[in-house]
């Protein structure tokens, strides 16, 4: 679907990009993509965004939306008719949103300490993690245990797109604590989730490679290692 | 309207067990509410949110909805026919969303951070609470500035629920500070919505007395205080 008036303002290396990315791809919505600097943010940018600064934001027909969960609402209810994104039931739209919520609230902090942290401080923040991934795995078996292949059904969705744009990072993450988050016996559910979407072109094509995701988040720790000693 | 499948798991000083009952009762849903105690947890709201634990909790037709947002949301998608609390623009919905985002992000942290500190700290705190109520008022200015009496236009709606439910506290807040965070002359806007909301008789029957509620704010910060000193 043509559509000029869409703009997306995104980092590379962005899993809260990769969301909205992978929702307009899915919804054959085309977009213009422009890419900006962490550390260098466009004018045009914090004028879009004043209030966070930061990436993604969507620009539709010239207004702006920020927020990667709101965008994410915005898109499925300003292109409804193309594969929708949130069920139609209110109780399985308010489940979808809680898990998203605990995915944000929970992995966030936790990820960023797996990356600035070493021994049993990281070892700690791991732990964390893991328990995370338990009680994510419980609930989503209690919530959409019978859903297939995506937590949406039979194609990709809200929470489908969030766990899709989180994989890259998760395999950045595993390397660096040496360990597999994801493993088929004790995340069954999780792991079929997370294999669907990973064999889907549109998730293949809007990742970044590991290789390349792997240099930018090794890359982030050592700066965070190496600020941390100086402050120590 | 009758409805005996609705029960709200609540606490009376909780602003957030505020926002689910403005939103029910300005759809005219009857309810049965049962009070809980903040350390004295019952078994049954702790199985109805093992997750966060939380009030407060929704209970309709024996399935349970927790966090606040996400249980106005549910509302107002369950009963959509009766005074809707969501615009029916998407971008408008959007704009909505991301400004009770940020009432959570920004004034939850500050709010204890004043409750809890004392002398500079304290200032601190006050400086970036009111800092944020310019950010709101100049947003809700660009945003909403054409509506009246309230955020949602002739009748409350989401945001003003949130914002309502504010109300008990920021009084409480105020008294603690030793000054007033929403004058006219400054936030012309935030205090004309809020002045609407406190005339509603639906508002006035769900927000507790300021005295009582002043009491119990009171009482949090003593023991702040108290566990703060232990801590030193």
């Amino acid at each position: 679907m043509a559509n000029s008036e869409v703009k997306l303002f995104g980092l590379w290396a962005s899993s809260f990009c990769h969301r909205v990315e992978l929702a307009l791809k899915l919804k054959g919505i085309s977009y213009e993509y422009i890419e900006e600097e962490l550390n260098n943010k466009s004018p045009l940018l914090l004028q879009l965004n004043p209030i966070h600064k930061k990436v993604p934001v969507l620009l539709h027909s010239g207004r702006p939306i920020a927020e990667s969960l709101i965008i994410l609402e915005y898109i499925d209810e300003t292109w409804p008719e193309l594969s929708a994104l949130m069920p139609e039931d209110p109780y399985e739209r308010a489940l979808v949103r809680f898990w998203a919520d605990f995915l944000d609230k929970k992995f966030l902090e936790t990820s960023e300490e797996i990356l600035r942290t070493e021994g049993k401080e990281q070892e700690k923040a791991v732990a964390e993690y893991r328990e995370n991934l338990e009680v994510l795995e419980k609930g989503l078996q209690r919530d959409f245990g019978t859903k297939k292949p995506f937590i949406n059904g039979e194609t990709p969705g809200y929470l489908d797109v969030i766990l899709a744009s989180s994989s890259g990072w998760m395999k950045g993450l595993e390397e660096i604590a040496g360990q597999k988050f994801i493993e088929e016996e004790k995340a069954p559910l999780m792991h079929s989730f997370m294999s669907a979407l990973c064999d889907l072109g549109v998730v293949r094509e809007t990742i970044p490679s590991p290789d390349n995701l792997l240099l930018y988040i090794k890359n982030k720790r050592e700066k965070a290692l190496e600020s941390a000693k100086k402050e120590a």
